[in-house]
């Protein structure tokens, strides 16, 4: 019998951003994005879930070892966006604009090869405790 | 390559409600609902989660501008549960059972066709802190 | 060397209630009490923490066990409270506007005398997650 | 048309445990399961969710009362772990490690054939608000 | 026999800021206030929760009408400080280090002669899930 | 103009415990304690929150540097309690019945004395989410 489990991972981050087009006015950006094209900026507290899933090892009793799945997080995320720019300071976010369906789309980017017991399954980024969004590859 | 993201907008409302059949008596009614079927009403403060599946507009990074899924949820349900009786109040639920499960498949109804940009994915319906409900059209 | 330690207990409950005085029309009481006054109901999940303080029993390491305060909110309270009508199926509330300082101070009533390891230090009432209110006897 | 909808209850329970393998030494264990293994045991508060999939009965607008599922619940998984430790008290983990994988899994066990109204689609164990698990019998 | 309540509203806001004193270098600054000094800003979700300590007034069960409450807050901190950067754009932070501490002392100036039913007990600031702040006016 | 703000760290941890002493049977620790008293012992995830009242230094905006909060916990407390057996592997418990209210008074005395910047004002323990726990010096 086969037996798959979802495991997830559930971490924090602090960010500024601005959503804009560079080649437009402040006055059209303000129009398409609203008071998050602020020119100033704003930021949130972010909480980010990594969900993997994969067969439970029957030698461990583990998918993996959660530890392992939170330094992955750590390494390939947390420390490129926490507490920092998302326009400015974070590669991996070069050229995108900084909406949260963006940024969930390049964190999957960012872990879908690293993770090698089990599969990426799904990242899920809180903007707000009102606003989430979901990618999962599809 | 396709990139579909799913996007949740969470809302709240205050209600009260009844849980009975017209045609039983308080007795039948008690023990088919249990004391969710109070002749005199009980109430809730429901929270609710709408999940709308899309692709990603490259021009805005976004599925769909999160403020217009509001202002949608606002318009088509909030404004006509919150701080009403269910039972009495609001047309969409007439002669329906106001069971979470039905509500949530109410709520649906009520928003399925408005949504335009992207797809109408999931209603969940927290009824308490223990119990929740979803409807995904199925 | 005295220790005195504050312990709390959180219970919930669902209940109906509307704000209004008899003697004003429906108008005049939506005036005073705007969408509170609904005269068809509405309802909310109460948050309730009860806040006890007094000295730990060496013999035990507790101020009062915790279940036995359970057993009181019970009793007293949440008996008589849950999937209830505030206005109408609540004896203790006879002839008071159901408003959360309100209900808050009849809770302590309900409470106070029957509190005998410790002291009642604080009635605290949740009526949202945004709204809540507390009472100390002040 | 076919009205499938989710209904999930959660639960909470307070055990012990301590992740090791016996035939491995302390020394074995702690390179395998860190922290977790150590031999005096620790313990969690679980988060315990299970979902039911199955269709609205027009009777009653339910699914399945609640109240039934809440209590095959607390029959069949609570009693039998809540203040227990899940090496030594609990008989559906016996020869298991007790990791939240293994958990889940053996809580499916305990709860599928119960379920009778609706079929079991879900059970998610919460061991911290940073970690959780679910299988779905896959 | 008086009646004194504590009533509570709770509102959040997403800001930018950073930690920084203008005559110092980047790397004085870094050595200073860390991570929130970079140059380049970052930000939160603020929780913020005002209390207010007054009479219930016995013709209508409120302290005060919490609604009012409400939108003194929206008025004199919200609407100044959401999706804004603190160090630029509000004014009421002019020349202070955007702390949590300074924020809640310059939310409890902002509010304290405005509140004209009851009087400001609090002003408490989360700043992360783990980390909040609380000013009295002491 | 003084300038007193209250900052509050929360941490969490894991550990096992048992409520029991040892003069008496199972059968009458049973009998005080309650489920409690298990004998392979049940866990907890604590949630602690240590609060710092202080005069806010102008030169910097903190009353005192998070950080440096979060570092004295760790080294004083978490490292002594997480994934441990509090009536075992905890020496600052030797001898203390593990009630959260004794748990509280020791978490004190271990903080007390180690903050030099403001005073350390208050210790809360979240046993579970509905039971918690607070000393003040008192």
């Amino acid at each position: 019998m086969s037996k798959k489990v979802y495991l997830t991972r559930r971490e924090t981050f602090a960010a500024a951003h601005r959503l804009f087009k560079p080649e437009l006015s402040d006055k059209e950006n303000y129009e398409l994005f609203g008071k998050c094209s602020n020119p100033n900026w704003h930021g949130h507290n972010y909480t980010l879930e990594v969900t993997v899933i994969g067969e439970v090892n029957p030698a461990t009793g583990f998918v993996l070892d959660i530890k392992k799945l939170k330094q992955l997080i750590h390494e390939n995320v947390i420390s490129k966006v926490d507490h920092k720019n998302l326009n400015i300071d974070t590669e991996f976010m070069n050229g995108i604009i900084p909406t949260s369906e963006n940024i969930s789309i390049a964190i999957w980017k960012q872990l879908d090869d690293k993770i090698t017991d089990g599969k990426l399954y799904s990242v899920k980024l809180y903007e707000t405790e009102n606003n989430y969004f979901e990618y999962k590859g599809e």
